[in-house]
């Protein structure tokens, strides 16, 4: 049995609603296939991609009066993953399939794969730009084959920008700004802080599109949270150098929050929701659109790295890594999710 | 070792007369890559397709004077497995390879892949419309990711076609009427007869076809025959309804057989030979055509369900299914299989 | 472990000048991913493609100053496989990556995978072809999935050429004649001589190409030299009839050098540098233009025998091949390189 490279009992987001639309919608999610699917209540529910009839994939058939049918034999699955009926059939007695626990909140599906006794709404992270109509978010979907902690270490340490984005978001300055890492309370902050700089071409843009000179020199800032099992909110920003910086006032500056929502395929593949929410201009659609197809560009020029980087680890398993200051903030967000996991194990093991 | 999962001592359809030409035709079956080509009698032969000099696939060769000869260094092989002849060399104790008994009959290459002291012609299946004027059969070849015991239980449960195949031969009938099933000797038959329905589409076009009204209505009926290694032929037809239904007089109904020869490449694939032989208008080979066509559509629908129900039983490989009723047919065909692998290793085993 | 199928003791050639530009370039050598470079004197420097920071392939990075710059945090690596640099880091106590000794010669980049401390140029074959104003080179690359001692095999025994490059340098003469396999000091000879027959059609070319009538008959001879670990060059060539052969005066006859490189990149797969070397006509560009297109088609021919044959020998791994006459050549060839497979062995075993 190989290791468990994630947590179970957390909420991961699993897809965004306009996913599944009738038709019944399948994710393999912490190694576990999946189907979604809306019930009578237009509600959407996760269950295992596995007809008890014969093991057909329930994703293949159809949605009727928010039952699932299977598309193979007319098996009809409620969305509890109890059978609901079948042609000709009592199925009192057939067995059930796991359901998942899922809410649909602030624009994306959130699951919880794991002990399902467990599953608790309130632990959702709060996203008040997610609700707020001072904010407007934009995002997008990309699946790479890397484990998961890959891209919680690339986006807990913004140096690679200079190097991997270095035509929009990087710029020399970033490298050469030290990095400060926290632990406050159960997230992991690391920051930093680059003042007197020029903007680079993103951040010129958000200038202009906040109508604010892009020309002269500002204060820029990193602001990563890691929140467990893998959740990553990134405040960035500039402001016109010199008043505040990071606590200058609205007028001055240019700031928004890199949302990062990084979920387990399997234990080398994810399903990488990222996207931004700005609190600038937030009714104006075609930005939030130049903004997406942007930020779409930037974050690809991640993959390959990613990717190839995943094939060295798995060519050299037991080849220890640096862990640099710059790196404290993966290591700790590592730290936190082993400890998580661990705690599930010693809580199983204790189950009766 | 993995557990054997078809017999070998029986005969199985490997090609077709058509796919073995001039050239040497490779294909594997049961795990054996195979080399298919025709001696200089114009009989088709199967032999192992690795040369014994190196190794070489002898399929990349050609043929010549009915001799094999290899691609690589020219080792001219016989149609029994024994080295011919090799440009200056003398071949005499050249270890010879395997052959493999074939015939060429119905229109089908039979080949035996066990143990060749036993490829007996008599226990090939007899097939009467195959060599009746009164018939005419039509039919083609898929290749398929699933065990072929996936295959043989879709066949032998006609439930499926409600859903997989809704806008051809599906209705909400076939659903509602139960099924029944039998061992008849050494044959599983499991049938279905619905009584005073209308005709779905494909077989409203094949009352057309037969000059008899097609909006009245029928009487419908389906009795597959499962015979040993996976060879389903399927009694399938209407009536006009009230006149005796299957045994209605042939001026007053549609039929014919759904022919299926399932022949296992590996454990997880297999070669489908499809068909349909009809004793109405055999002569009309447009409507051979017509119906191979709209035969081949319908059973390509069959073919994603199957790979994904195989897929998902290799991620829960343990995992029981259910045995309803109307998998009955199935069942039963799985444990003829099962004793005819028994019997066979425990031939195998007292073999001096 | 898997038992070693190559010498690492030894020089390969690994690319050629012209592959390596400004940017890092990336190749699989003998089981090892590796990146080239070009250093600040512009010399080639091969090292580990794993950066020792977290684990990125180097060769998606670039290059500064003759420093390898890893594209996701900026480390600067020498080349020497110690770290140079790394933005605000103190990189003293990093860890090195093995840098693999390179020579640059003959038009191609060799490189010693092997034990660092035993790299000696000395030990690079001396090729005056390469270096002299009478000869011409051209050549290529291809990419063969096969185990690299299927091509010594194919490349030492010419009777192939008859099946496989039956339109261009086959002949059946060739099949014919005996042939004579030798040890000269390390190195394998396998010869053969057709006297009078006629030119193949690629024979023909160059016999124009030379100025010499090309339908009279012509002495035709093939002098294949295996040297470890797996470089063979074929002398190849025909003579006006009766004027010696392989001894005829200049001006009576074409010859060249079938010259060939073969590089494990794993146990099943190689990078196979072929080309031509000939003392005719040496400045005509247009001459050495056309005949590696000729030859580049003609050897495009054996990558799927090849291919196949490697399929088949994973299949059958103990079955065993004949060993003829005419695989003397090859057989004589694996045994030196199983012998410096082993010397190499017990001397690493023996290492302090």
């Amino acid at each position: 049995m190989t290791q468990q490279t994630f947590p179970l009992n957390t909420w991961y987001v699993a897809c965004t609603p306009d996913e599944v639309k009738d038709q019944p919608f399948a994710r393999k999610i912490c190694n576990i296939p999946l189907v979604f699917f809306r019930n009578q209540d237009n509600e959407i529910k996760a269950l295992e991609d596995f007809c008890p009839h014969r093991g057909a994939a329930l994703s293949l058939g159809f949605v009727e009066n928010g039952k699932l049918v299977c598309g193979y034999h007319g098996l009809r699955m409620g969305d509890k993953g109890k059978v609901a009926s079948m042609p000709n059939q009592r199925v009192e007695g057939f067995p059930c399939i796991q359901a998942y626990a899922t809410v649909e909140r602030y624009g994306f599906v959130w699951l919880w794969p794991g002990d399902q006794t467990l599953a608790d709404d309130s632990l959702i992270p709060e996203l008040t730009w997610a609700i707020s109509k001072d904010w407007a978010y934009g995002g997008g979907l990309y699946h790479i084959n890397c484990d998961y902690r890959l891209m919680v270490d690339n986006l807990m340490d913004l140096t690679h920008e200079t190097y991997v984005h270095a035509s929009s978001i990087g710029q020399k300055e970033i490298d050469e700004s030290p990095v400060s890492t926290k632990m406050k309370g159960k997230q992991v902050v690391t920051s930093r802080f680059m003042d007197d700089v020029y903007a680079p071409p993103f951040w010129q843009n958000a200038l202009r599109a906040n109508d604010l000179a892009d020309d002269v020199k500002v204060d820029r800032w990193q602001v990563c949270r890691f929140d467990l099992p893998s959740h990553i909110m990134i405040e960035v920003g500039v402001a016109h150098a010199g008043n505040g910086g990071y606590d200058a006032p609205q007028h001055l500056k240019a700031s928004s929050i890199v949302v990062d929502f990084i979920t387990p395929e399997s234990d080398t593949s994810i399903w990488y929701f990222w996207g931004m929410a700005r609190n600038f201009k937030p009714q104006d659609q075609s930005l939030t659109d130049s903004i997406r197809e942007g930020q779409g560009t930037i974050f690809s020029e991640d993959l390959e790295v990613l990717e190839q980087q995943q094939k060295n680890l798995l060519i050299y398993p037991d080849r220890k890594v640096l862990k640099l200051d710059i790196d404290a903030g993966g290591v700790m967000a590592r730290r936190l999710i082993e400890r998580a996991i661990k705690q599930e194990q010693s809580l199983a093991a204790k189950a009766p």
